[in-house]
């Protein structure tokens, strides 16, 4: 890629982040719902932060930050870096007010621009390009989080208008799943190319994958709502030991956004609209996936399951946009996995314990984000993420 | 009280709170730093709902409601009213936005108004009353805290521009403590006159207070500031067997707002300011004030004892517009002491446990509200609010 | 008292302690119920090394201890000697196992009867008389303390055989309380006389009580049922703000040990017997409490209304002996009160916040041990002590 | 196995976990040091009652069960075997006391025995089987939490006499940890044979490993006390994020059972004795195993790795008997791996989120409980279990 091509990518993903946040009041831009979340004022400092910190400050002659507290402020997870602003307390920075914040992405971007435009390095460009993808996935973020602020607020609010009688994702259609067959192969996963791929998703390997069945879709509204009426959440036997207890303990029995007001009904950036049964489900966690799994007398599949059929069968249903797909793999290293040096090497390896991999896209994902060898990761009990259920079996068992 | 000069105390009581929050952003106005505190945004609603729930909806005729969730989101803490949202949580109300509570505020304006010009019932004067008095109280939480929101952010904001040299009470002099000796007295206690008071206030009545000395002024920066230097925060035998706990789970070793950066300094609504050691000590537990009398060979005045001298010295330094005064008196009901019927009996009985009583009013309290009965209360932890030390002492003992 | 009366009756204190403990096993004497509760292995060993330590250390010619790790394990709260071990694991301390502590006990005996004997100094002997008592409260939070842990097993072992169609105290009579009437005085309480009292009894002082009723005995088992049976624990209107948070945070909805198995029955060291209705309630919080006498149209007595009474009408019913009851004032001190120098004040001094007062005593209460001023302490949510109700009322008002 | 070896070896299991018992009191028996924790009498109770329970009840003409509480008290967590008494309470059974639980062994004894001999069905004979293999792993726990509950008694208990001069496990010896390298393969890994296995072992399946070393032998104390004095526990690059959060809301900065007191040393079963440098290190977590492996520029074997080598060099060193093995896989299900039914089936597969693996055995387990395709699993925090570490590395990579 040139790098004047970058420069146009890098710029539309920066007016991409403001286009979201213009959707919204400077109050609704700083508040945080839950420790997991972050106040949307925070998502576009921070990822204005990622290309002072690691580029601007690496490269740009004279550098001078634009404010001596964001360094601070506006980390995340980078101890490389220093010291971080308490996570769970992002929403009481209400300074930097959002118009302070906004300066501080235009003069940013000032910088970024000049130092692109003058025959950069080839290590600046491969940081800018970890920028730009590392701004999409707070783009998902934003809405991820947004609609979780919401759904706290007794008015309900929606971001978006309501549409003409129809949901945010691509009409689904009701066909039946299929169970889709492969046979025992030595397949190969991990990301091929040139383009970007994130350190995780490499070196690419061989795994053994034994016989299997994937379905063809993902399981729907309808579907999931047959488990909830069957007493499903009520049902010790369906659930992992540690789901169980969570579950009891939080007083769930139904998905996150769903409510049951004389209809049911799911909470989304449209605001409360009817449950549209042949949509996929979504915001379940781990736990809820597996226990569906085991009600529908299936399995979630592995990754390399997952990213072997996507590979035969690049145009199954809902591989992307939709809903992210829980796996039964646990986030791990791949064999060879070797972490970047610097502080840049706590973007994912850190991260590889007592989480569960996620395949696919949804849609909050950006489009351009999505591929073949994504590896996203949540915590088991994770709800808040538009994360559904891909069924899976073996071919004998199960 | 003629009822059109109620009136012009009630508008102005009005005027006052919207001045305070002129000076903040609405991102400020939104944000809630622990759940003891409340949003700015959410006291201007909820000192409107106050006159809404019990004035508007009780006498006017044809009432409508402004909004039909705000009886739930703007209720503080009456259970005769019915549900209320979630205390810890009012930071994540980033709707109704400030510009609809402004308006909130206006429409109710209007209606109590009109309300007010037509003749009134003595009965709904006396609820105005007791609005304007509960809006007064709130404003000075709007202040207590708006200072710890701004304390919790590291960029320590500042509502009120830097003054000229000087703090933002009036200046203390340096003048030496005295005590002043007061025999042993059957005395009257609790309100007495023709004009407002709470209900905490009353019945009049009679205690015995056995001789006891008090401090002519209240204890002062510099005074606590040999304390600290003194060990006195690593000293159990000075402490309180649950302040001593609580000091040591939360790590506590000197006054909120105080930090040592070169030299000794306050958080105040004008930013860090060098600490004036003339001035009293504030901010302060009740844990932390009976430490410091403990140490100071002496204790802290019964309500009884602090009333008795203030009646009789009523000139004596500092007793109002200060710091609140902590006093040794758990929060507990007069006898002969009647809750008011319905749902405003709520309003000060139900608190009676587990507080202690602070008299005086501190420099946040607006300034028609102090009076020589009035009881505040707070949990012996409270750190957020204004609140120092008058000492006294037994004419024996001790 | 001369020094042969105290030998006489230290010795039956020790063998008194020896008397309760042998009714269970050394399992039994080695568990903790809750953070609040001691393992009978510890108050059998902490009442030693109340000897070991503030007599036989200062006063023993060649003092040895024991065990060189007994002081800290035994040490309780006072900060003064050092250390402590952790209060809430004290239920893991297997060893010193139950033979042990006993052979502690009976050499500490073995050293303390001979200091006695050899003309001891007036100093040893109030320091003896301490032990004493110190030794008595702690015989009654054996009996309390066992009653939990016993209730906390589904077995529901009993500590006593199951008297003939008897409960545990004098039957009460089902005579309708009386409303005793006291005129408004300026009253002496506090302890008078030559005898034993704790620091915290002193000084005797003036107090002014205005007129108040004080009912003729406590409230029984089937009065409070009456309240439970007419929704008292579900109407919020009847309970302090924090009983009606900690009611609903810990589902409480009955007496801790009231059971509804076809019949209302209660737990007691005889095991579950039948709720008798005549005698009166107990194991109540200051919450409970309270809210019953809101229900009932009264109050709390406070605690200078007690002692006034109490001196006046000595014959009064159940004063002694049977439940504690709850005063509506806050644990505080007496004008004039002075802690004692050394480790010794911190006996009672640093527990004076955020407790109520109990007056009387309770079948639990080693005979000896009630007194007519003496102030028994808890913190509001107390379940687990024998505490019951005696109601007061104001003359007018309430 | 014939019926009668089979009778054989349960005896000799159930004498041996009285043989274990035997060596403490019934005071230490009892206690429970935290959740994760049983006392050993409930270990010796919960062994039986798996024997009732799942042989007795189901084989046994005319069924009596021993005590009507036991099935509640003594389920561990079989939801469908029904109610479980709460897992942190266990130290609250002071009854059944350890003498009645020593009858129920032996008259539950009595019954399979008489059951054993009358030829048996085959189901019967396997669930025998399983229930030697989970008293086997009791046996190994019941040191395990003995262990842990000594160590919380500032006496420091020993259970067993201190060694002349040597640890509780073979010597071991100081020779240099070799890298023993394998070429890229596809294994087979599971349960082969006919002999028992827990179903998680099964079913055997392919797994193709990429090429990789693995060391010789475990890392040894020596090893490690070399990472703990270059900083290890305060490096925060070298550990996985949610292990750097555990580390310091815990304060960790050494394992579990050292101390330094003027010398290293580590508490044993014989109590405290000095560290042994070149014996393995042992009770760490899987974050401490994995932040030492990321200092040593190594990593974590996987599972497969892990068996792949033990089937190719079975005399590899301390494969057994030493410490069990942290691998780097979490704990999940073999391709076409199925549940049993009933109640049975929660023995392994709920537990499959989560946890991590680890090979091999401890000197803590029975000696014939070993096996090359065991899965123990335990929690990334978990240290009171005899884990340490055997390095892996990739070829490349790494």
């Amino acid at each position: 890629m040139t790098s004047s091509s970058l420069l146009d990518r890098w710029s539309a993903t920066r007016a991409h982040s403001l286009s979201i946040a213009a959707r919204i009041s400077a109050e609704d831009a700083s508040a945080q719902s839950m420790p997991e979340c972050s106040p949307m004022k925070w998502h576009l400092a921070h990822t204005t932060w990622f290309y002072e910190t690691f580029i601007l400050e690496a490269f740009q002659p004279g550098f001078q930050p634009f404010h001596p507290s964001f360094r601070v402020l506006f980390n995340s997870y980078y101890n490389g870096i220093g010291e971080q602003f308490a996570r769970p307390q992002r929403g009481l920075l209400t300074r930097p007010d959002l118009g302070l914040v906004l300066e501080y992405r235009r003069v940013t971007d000032l910088h970024m621009r000049q130092l692109m435009q003058n025959a950069p390095a080839l290590q600046l460009l491969d940081l800018v390009e970890l920028g730009i993808q590392h701004e999409q996935q707070h783009q998902e973020l934003m809405l991820t989080d947004i609609l979780h602020l919401f759904h706290c607020n007794p008015l309900y609010p929606a971001m978006l208008p309501r549409p003409d009688g129809g949901p945010d994702v691509a009409p689904a259609t009701a066909r039946p799943a299929e169970w889709l067959e492969f046979d025992a192969s030595l397949c190969e996963i991990g990301y091929m190319g040139n383009g970007f791929c994130f350190d995780n998703e490499t070196p690419r390997h061989r795994e053994f994958v034994e016989a299997f069945f994937i379905s063809s879709r993902l399981v729907n509204n309808g579907e999931y709502l047959a488990f909830v009426e069957a007493g499903g959440y009520h049902n010790p036997a369906l659930w992992l030991s540690e789901g169980w207890n969570w579950l009891r303990q939080q007083q769930i029995d139904r998905p996150l956004y769903w409510r049951h007001e004389g209809q049911w009904e799911e909470f989304s950036l449209h605001g409360f609209v009817p449950l549209d049964l042949v949509q996929p489900v979504s915001h379940l966690s781990f736990f809820e996936a597996s226990a569906y799994a085991a009600w529908a007398g299936a399995r979630l599949p592995t990754e390399a399951e997952w990213e072997f059929a996507a590979q035969k069968m690049p145009d199954m249903e809902q591989l992307y946009n939709n809903c992210w797909q829980w796996t039964a793999s646990s986030y791990s290293a791949y064999p060879g996995y070797a972490v970047s040096d610097g502080a840049i090497g706590e973007y994912n390896g850190k991260f590889m314990a007592n989480q569960y991999v996620l395949r696919g896209s949804s849609a909050f994902t950006p489009a351009q984000h999505a591929r073949l060898s994504y590896r996203n990761f949540f915590p088991s009990a994770t709800r808040w993420q538009r994360a559904g259920i891909r069924l899976a079996l073996s071919t004998s068992g199960d």
